[in-house]
């Protein structure tokens, strides 16, 4: 048996895990998950049945790991053999970077893209911001920095260059120069054309 | 000169930062932010202009963290003395409940108190699903859990603790049973109770 079981469909987050996985090394049993057919393991471990949804079979029993950026984190931390987790000076960015993405940047996209407005009267409430700052505050750091934690490439890139890589793809990133080279930079990666090689096949497949 | 500047403001998500320091056992210099003036030190760290934002006055230098999530993971990271963060066993679930609370509960309790509806043909777009399915997957984890960790207490239970705490006193939660039975765990913290007093004697003194 694999060391981990990865629920997924290519046409999902998914490829975010996928990624990761590889960057990772780790052997993993992919199952496709079809929207109308959800397999039964997929809700034992995730009642949501949301994927990606990732299984580690681990010497102390089986440990389930749902969100993308959640993903990433725990790779890291369960092997520190791949040298993908931050170093003491690197956590502060590599949490916060991470955190900003799933938070701010996915709502500041989410709420763009269909149109909602933050009341005035509630920007308090609205964590984002607005999507200009948001967008701003995080070309910023790759402004003056090649990845997440300065000059290294951590498992937290997956995450944060995923929505950045995404963002450009659909358009709900501007083109602008720090978010270009930093997309670049991940599209370079053995990992990540390996994974995306495999989600590509498999989105073939299913059109044929 | 304390291990931490802490920005903040007794009115805002500033409050899960000072419990999350509490908790950590650190010292911090705190600055009250009033959002019509804000520090240029603010600025500097964190052009958002968001509170909380700490600065980590650590042996290689300053680290600047911001978001509460990461402000929690961030402490546990750094203050291994303090115990609160997950072992390997724990961090599966550790990561994974952060991340959901951070995003899909953060984004659930938004979308539904702005009133706003996902277009029916881009939910896939949405990955908090619905507020009835966010909030039931977190449910579903209290119910058979005392903590995000299991039955230990974690620096991540005071970023989810958080959600459903405040979520309790404003309505954006259900009061079921194990939402507030956690809570009330919580709020017997030594470190909950010390932190909230200061943020509500700041509130009282400035309605003075």
């Amino acid at each position: 048996m694999a060391d981990y079981t990865f629920f997924t469909n290519p046409m999902s987050r998914g490829q975010i895990a996928r990624w990761a996985l590889h960057e990772a090394g780790v052997s993993y049993d992919q199952v496709l998950v079809d929207w109308a057919a959800k397999p039964a393991a997929l809700l034992a471990a995730n009642p949501m049945g949301k994927v990606p949804t990732l299984i580690h079979h681990s010497e102390n029993g089986d440990k389930v790991v749902t969100e993308c950026a959640a993903i990433c984190a725990y790779l890291a931390e369960a092997h520190p053999e791949a040298g993908l987790g931050p170093s003491a000076d690197e956590s502060a960015d590599y949490f916060r970077w991470q955190f900003f993405a799933a938070g701010p940047v996915e709502q500041a996209i989410v709420s763009r893209s269909f149109g909602w407005e933050v009341p005035a009267d509630r920007e308090g409430m609205a964590g984002w911001g607005s999507y200009e700052r948001t967008i701003g505050a995080l070309e910023g750091h790759f402004e003056g920095n090649n990845y997440v934690c300065g000059n290294r490439f951590t498992l937290a890139d997956v995450y944060v260059g995923s929505q950045i890589d995404w963002g450009l793809t659909f358009g709900s990133i501007p083109p602008n120069e720090a978010f270009v080279a930093y997309a670049e930079r991940l599209q370079a990666r053995p990992a990540y054309k390996a994974a995306k090689a495999i989600d590509n096949a498999l989105i073939e497949e299913s059109r044929k």
